[in-house]
């Protein structure tokens, strides 16, 4: 039997693989293939070169993944089948033979963790030059590959282990309840056990008059479904033109979403539904396979 | 008389300095300094070295600059006193002495530039290798201080002009109305001459319960004011928890917004007024001076 196919953000040792490990315990029944950014991830998953593709969505402190909210509602058309919550934890590494330098003038990381560590930088390595990697994992390989070089990188446990380096701090996250959303995108349902069920939609207005998301919330009440997140990103036509992303718990509730969205259309909006899927909390620290 | 200080986005060249020169037309009248990154502008904003500062908050393709976001949320405590939105135009640009090497292998640029471009990338580039700056200007800088190395830039026609380069593509960004908007902080009033006014709103509701933003919304109906932008940024401290940045066209309402603001103090919601001030449209190219 072929074994499904899955794709992620890699190298080996990203978060992203630790996500992979949470949705899909058994690893001799999977193929992993790693991609170098999200936009090859996605890309992959649209062209149907993997069967369920990972990518992260959104961090608790950085935020939004802008590149993988704006490639669900511009670039590709697959739908999430899954999501999980996990713990991240960021650790500042150094190369064993750059640790008893202290004279460190680089530090590599990924622009969420850097963002995820930004007051930590701040306070204590503000004169230190900054690069930004496609991911945490290539922050420690870069390190890990250049040992004469008096360089840092910010990535997890998993990648230090995998990478032969040395940690100088942990924990080093601005706020200890860190957790990044991962999400399965995938045209093929996944089998995953887990108490809550989320929606995710992306609506647009007629006249891109955004004073209709009044009506549209005004539709969630009366069905009585609440929305876990909204936020906007650009239309890419005129700048003041939104679309908006809303994700909606919908455990025990489909048939009032499908309710609300037949009242949205009712009302002219564009919907593109991305999903109704398991959503899986971790609370405990994943570990690599 | 000390001449007003002027932060913004450097090095010379960058689109924010562009800003710069239609938001204050009288050059001679101000210092400018220039700030490496979108971090330092924000904190010498905030204590105070500079007068007024000018950083990019949205564009049309990209979205929010969440750097800017971020800091308005959780960093710093300065108003906006301003805001003015520039067309924007990249070119992909060479070193002279590059322009005939067909084996260019690695473009510079900054991180919004290179999503706004990110079709033409794909479709003429996707083999070379990509490395974000802090600004576009840095970009044009780099590829005209390595005249040996066979690199690429993405930046402005500025840019160009004064870093020496050659373009091989112009207008490269993925829409033509292409367009940024730039506020201006500072603890003083600006005179700016515009038609429009607009106010910007932080908001958390109780509890965190975003459903709220379904009263809130009502109460704009109800004082007949309107958003131009609703957009939701992390809490920073459970996954799950927004708070939201709201703009508003309060031209001759500023009353109304007075009451609006007071209504949703009655609903327990908590507020951070971050300006009402003069929003600035251009239409023509601005030129350096």
């Amino acid at each position: 039997m072929t074994k499904k196919k899955i794709g992620y953000l890699g190298p080996i040792g990203t978060y992203t693989g630790l996500a992979v490990n949470a949705l899909f315990p058994d690893s001799n029944a999977f193929d992993l293939k790693e991609f170098s950014n999200i936009q090859n991830c996605l890309l992959a998953a649209n062209q149907e070169e993997t069967n369920f593709t990972v990518v992260p969505i959104e961090n608790s402190i950085g935020g939004s993944v802008n590149m993988t909210l704006d490639w669900l509602i511009h670039e590709i058309k697959v739908p999430i089948q899954g999501e999980v919550h996990l713990p991240i934890h960021h650790e500042l590494l150094a190369n064993p033979s750059q640790v008893q330098n202290k004279d460190h003038h680089l530090i590599y990381g990924h622009p969420q963790a850097l963002k995820q560590c930004e007051k930590f930088l701040r306070e204590y390595y503000s004169h230190i030059e900054i690069r930004p990697t496609n991911s945490s994992a290539e922050a420690a390989k870069i390190v890990s590959n250049n040992p004469k070089k008096p360089w840092l990188a910010i990535a997890n446990s998993i990648a230090k282990e995998i990478y032969g380096l040395v940690d100088l701090e942990k924990n080093i996250e601005d706020n200890a309840a860190n957790m990044t959303r991962f999400i399965v995108l995938g045209r093929e349902k996944l089998s995953l056990t887990a108490d809550k069920m989320k929606s995710s939609l992306i609506v647009s207005f007629p006249e891109n008059n955004i004073m209709m998301l009044y009506e549209v919330l005004g539709l969630f009440d009366k069905w009585k479904i609440y929305p876990t997140k909204i936020d906007s990103a650009p239309m890419k036509t005129e700048l003041g033109e939104y679309v908006f992303f809303i994700d909606v718990d919908t455990t025990d509730k489909q048939d009032n979403y499908n309710s609300a969205c037949a009242d949205m259309l009712d009302l002219n909006c564009t919907l593109r539904h991305l999903g109704t899927y398991p959503t899986l909390a971790t609370v405990t620290e994943p570990s690599m396979k």
